[in-house]
């Protein structure tokens, strides 16, 4: 399958290979030996599919090893933890002959209501690139192929086939693409799948500059574009675009209207053609199934990745328990997990552990439990709340695991509020009440709210959903077996009325302004320096660590600019632990409003108690640039910049500044008529040509115009000398006027 | 002076009636005996200048009685009270041969941070429209013009002549549109004066959209458009769209580019003759100047009026105070008043009062007196502030006068923040440490930040801008010859940040975005349920009032709505006083996102003790209309409305409620293909046919596909048939489906 294989195909058959011939494979050209290929759902597991499944996740799939879901791995912060899940889900790909795995998903998750931000890793692309390249990475390092999703802008569900994401190309540059940007020129993913939404009133599905400009053009992309699967409205126009493959089989029908165009003229073949030869490409590099995985070392390794996904909020010392404490359990959520979402992405999992009795086994024993509340119903249960209260009642610390049911969040809704369930809200007063030390571990998929009883909890574990081996991850850390190590990948906001989008999600009339633009998550809680909860990054140890010994260094300028960033991290208690040290950049702009500092860096460093090390880090040009709105172009301004390295966006621990050039601007405008009079008076000489030629009234015996003495300047900086020129006062011959400034800008030595 | 004069005229007459001959006058034709007029800025006081003079507000003018300006005026939400201003500033205007007085401003506050705020009445449109109109009525009933400005959307000072606001129509519609719509309708001002700034990329003085379809069109506008001063670009696009007179003369420059444009047929000659004919209806109904007014009944007048401006935030008791208490005054502004804004609305006074020497005069006597810092000079002053701090630990009480200096705020600019200045708080606290009960007076055009020192006050009067006889007012008040009946027009916020358009103002690159829509003041504060200092429309008075008897009656539906509120208010105190009661309407919607209230309808009354009053109030359609952004027009989506009158936006006393039919819609759209699964199981049969055609797979052995059952309905609501219909276990013959959509709306009685 080469070009050549191309040349053998019919115009027919060209076609075919550009849409599914089922729900998970692609059309083969029997005639020509080119094969089908299967694509399957993920990321955090791989849903083998019979192929008249559904794309719904509610049918039947093969089992197989359900990691923790995106919400986890992003807590992870962990690079190369994210890699070896990747490696995992390859091999029980290729143990499913799957040839691609329809995943990860970076999408930004712009408000806490995305009913599909548990399949998305944080509100910050930085972290999201990182993560979704390792996944790439590690699934494709055997021989499988991932589709990184949903290009571009679908950070909601509601209307999620036709909404139009307005959302203006600085905020798409710097929050929307660049994670998309950073696994694709990172880990070169075999495909890209385009996203359900308009965007600016375009279907991504058929978005040329989106599929080509950008994807293609700029960022080299060179494997196949996908549909999510449905979401071609016009196949032609699709084509057009950039979409190389529509999925799943449309029965044909789009293959004919392919075909028609092409006959017709309205199609250049050579896009065709072009499709054709990439879906051949991806066929050509596939690989069929092969082997079998070890089911169990894979649960293994979803327990030690979920243990570093859980992130410690709040712990006032009564974390970690003793095998001997006094414990009790309580809710309904220990002993029946609620561990991944809802949707496309729902694994069949090979085995499932649950909090209850992973603790019960750490500890050796019999831990008293009460369920406390139902799932699937908000009412209160007397019985329910009066059984755990007298558990509570009896034990010196209760585990209460919390969190939202299955029905409150998956793919294609949104929720509409942060609260847990009412009866939930109350089985925490009740026990609470009993004087109990409370520890609540917390299951759910999208940020919940905590600050209207957070303060009632000595300790609060964040457990997202874990993947079926949470349960013992969550028993691991309270235990003190693994030390909490994961960060919080997004805001944990005091009210959802808090979050930036929150008058505009998700959106009217088939619109969703994206009018908070490049100020999401932390972004937009630190602009407004507003209180929240937890703030992006935070996550807390059995251990402290100690930040020294900053140091920065500069290569380079403009694009060429390399900064090195060294900072040493001591682990100053006495237990081993793991800490995410965080660069935060906050560079200077003259002309947008930026945030005020942006996550560029991390890295998780594990170190025995006493130890410590020296991180580097290397910071370039993007790192300190903008999108310019107007010059369309990343752009560094000159002036200081400030780089924070700390353990959160809000505990910075050490800072350094450096100096910045300026990038290089097109060549400065000299002054024109139409310059403001601010401009003319910055200009060297502007202010003498002015006063002597501006006319001032002429019984007033002063020297010049009263416009340029304060405070008129104040008032008038603003206006354009061309208009200014026409007040009585101020007047200045028009016919003279360009020759002014060319005398001007002569003087500038123009 | 009818339609034959301008049959008199020749072309380039007809141009030249069309631009002024100098600053502030309009061309004569003598040739045609028709006049010159003059034009005068205001507008809380005449600023007559000679022709040669400026308008920045740092020339010479004429003595004249300074008013409070707009942002006392706004806080009074007395309309007989702003009528007879309006009066007033007339009869000046007659004396001064002053045919048109430039205002006034009824753009709204959407910033505090607006350097011209001062010359705006609030940031509510309603609360504008109706003083305007009232200043309006009574401005013209002296046979003098006023000019409603600056239309539109001129909501900054920051690059005000060549900014762009971007804002949607609904925004326009409902925000920025309704106080001109107001004025226009009611007052027919006999100018309107377009503004500097751009709207949504065109130069207001060039919008055809606002000066003819909008302004003319559909307001029925008669009179003339004139441009802010120096506000046109491009003479012949202004023309063109609506702009009947240029100001102020532009050399004849423009004059002539109408006629080369009309000669060369790029400009209709009916536009310029109906420009032309509408500058001569103006001239022939302004009158000559006559008479003189009477300087001291003006300034007595401006000291009633400023006493129902002054807002009392917060009192404890200690207010008012006895003319025998021990009382101090501290603060320069005491003895040197800041009663007005800079600019070109400013007036040089007939008298000046400051607070200092009227409350000696109330007094009867002697008070200690320090100024405690310089004005204009933000740094502390050790010696001022000890000299202070003795005077203040002297006296039981000590009136603390504080507020934004001249230079910090004034036409041209904006702010950058919302505090006062250093060495004002560093006083504050100086005072306060004594033990004195400390009254701060508030002397400031833009709202100040006092979340950070209000609590060490035992009261607070926001005195804003008060005119020349403000000093006196504010005396009248401390020592209770006047009960305080002001308030607030505008919301004092916790925090700068707090504001809606914090992140978007003011604006960049030439742009300002109103990302904020219609949510602006308290309407985005009662949005986010979000703190304030002090809310939209609070003010206390020395008695309290309660609030009953609420009675809504309804009659006629839709366009024809009318509802009539009654509500009774009981002065429940010992002492006469002024109470606002205030109508906030809260409305259904079905499409979009609306304000939880927003205010319809206030009334001020005067109540001696004991006494009471009802208050009726009518209101119609468009009190509880929104503007449909897709359908273009006014609409009522059905449902319950609830009717709330109260003292403020936050304190509502009693409640009612009324159920709203919708408007009329466009007949609803019948099912096609391309409607969404939920539209289709919505409509009676729908889901009838859907089980009966959706083939599931055949294994499976169900009787109707799997996407037509939980969850995957709550999943899959969203998605067109007409895509569902081409996946795997949903598949529907295509060709079907058009008929089985006619099955649908056939039982849906189509």
């Amino acid at each position: 399958m080469t070009d050549n294989a191309l040349d053998r195909l019919t115009l027919a058959e060209r076609a075919a290979l550009t849409s599914g011939e089922s729900l998970w494979r692609t059309q083969a050209i029997e005639r020509a030996g080119i094969p089908s290929i299967t694509l399957s759902d993920g990321p955090h597991g791989v849903r083998r599919q019979p192929d008249d499944g559904d794309h719904l996740g509610v049918g039947h799939s093969t089992p197989a090893t359900c990691f923790p879901p995106a919400v986890g791995l992003g807590s992870s912060w962990d690079p190369e933890l994210v890699r070896r899940v990747g490696e995992a889900l390859g091999r029980e790909s290729r143990a499913m002959d799957v040839q691609v795995l329809l995943g990860p998903g970076v999408n930004i998750k712009r408000s806490p209501l995305c009913g599909r931000n548990f399949e998305y890793f944080s509100e910050d692309p930085r972290l999201s690139g990182v993560l979704g390249a390792a996944l790439v990475l590690g699934i494709q390092s055997q021989g499988v192929g991932a589709a990184v999703k949903h290009f571009a802008a679908n950070n909601q569900e509601t209307d999620r086939m036709r909404v139009s994401a307005e959302v203006d190309e600085r905020t798409l540059r710097e929050i929307y693409l660049p994670a998309f940007q950073h696994v694709v020129t990172v880990a070169k993913p075999w495909m890209v799948m385009s996203a359900y939404n308009r965007v600016n009133g375009v279907y991504a599905s058929e978005h040329p500059w989106l599929l080509t400009e950008v994807l293609r053009d700029e960022w080299g992309f060179r494997g196949v574009v996908v549909s999510d699967w449905g979401a071609v409205d016009d196949r032609v126009a699709a084509l057009w675009a950039g979409l190389d493959l529509e999925m799943p089989t449309s029965g044909r029908a789009s293959d004919a209207s392919v075909v028609k165009a092409v006959e017709a003229g309205a199609l250049d073949q050579e896009l065709l053609d072009a499709s054709a030869a990439r879906v051949l490409a991806l066929v050509a590099r596939a690989q069929p199934g092969e082997g079998t995985f070890d089911a169990g070392a894979h649960h293994r390794l979803a327990r030690e990745v979920a243990g570093q996904c859980a992130v410690l909020l709040k712990n006032d010392g009564v974390l970690p328990l003793g095998f001997q404490d006094s414990v009790a359990v309580v809710g309904e959520l220990a002993r029946t997990p609620r561990y991944q979402g809802a949707g496309s992405s729902h694994i069949v999992p090979t085995r499932l552990d649950d909090v209850l009795t992973e603790m019960r086994a750490l500890a050796g024993r019999e831990l008293e439990y009460a369920p406390g509340y139902r799932l699937g119903d908000a009412g209160r249960s007397p019985e329910l709340e009066e059984e755990a209260r007298a558990v509570a009642a009896r034990a010196t610390t209760t585990v209460v695991c919390l969190g939202l049911p299955a029905e409150d969040e998956g793919e294609g809704y949104d929720r509409t509020h942060l609260e847990l369930p009412d009866n939930q809200r109350a089985l925490l007063d009740v026990v609470a009440a009993t004087g109990t030390r409370v520890v609540v571990v917390l299951s759910n998929g999208g940020v919940v709210r905590v600050a209207d009883w957070d303060g009632a909890a000595s300790a609060v574990l964040e457990g997202w959903l874990l993947g079926q081996a949470g349960g013992g991850a969550i028993a691991d850390i309270l235990y003190g077996e693994v030390n909490p190590s994961g960060r919080l990948a997004e805001t944990i906001p005091l009210r959802l009325e808090d979050t930036a989008s929150y008058l505009d999600f998700p959106g009217e009339l088939g619109t969703v302004r994206y009018t908070e633009g490049v100020f999401v998550g932390y972004r937009y809680h630190d602009a407004l320096d507003a209180a929240v909860s937890y703030p992006f990054g935070h996550g807390l140890s059995y251990t402290e660590f100690g930040y020294s010994d900053l140091d920065v260094h500069t290569r380079g300028s403009g694009e060429e600019l390399v900064v090195r960033v060294s900072v040493r991290i001591t682990n100053l208690g006495d237990r081993a632990g793991q800490e995410v040290a965080q660069v935060y950049v906050a560079a200077p702009s003259n002309d947008v409003r930026r945030p005020a500092r942006e996550l560029r860096a991390f890295r998780k460093v594990t170190l025995e108690p006493g130890a410590s090390t020296t991180v580097r880090f290397y910071l370039a040009f993007r790192d300190f640039a903008y999108f310019h709105p107007v010059r369309r172009r990343w752009t560094i301004d000159p002036g200081t910049a400030t780089i924070h390295v700390g353990a959160s966006s809000r505990d910075l621990r050490v800072a350094a500044t450096l100096v910045l050039e300026g990038s290089k601007r097109p060549v400065p405008a000299a002054i024109t008529p139409d310059s403001s009079l601010a401009d003319w008076l910055a200009a060297p000489g502007g202010l003498d040509v002015l006063q002597r030629e501006m006319r001032p009234p002429a019984e007033t015996g002063q020297s010049h115009s009263r416009f340029l003495t304060e405070p008129a300047l104040r008032m008038a900086g603003s206006v354009p000398v061309r208009r200014l020129a026409r007040f009585p006062g101020a007047y200045l011959d028009p016919e003279r006027l360009d020759k002014l400034a060319d005398e001007v800008n002569e003087r500038a030595g123009w």
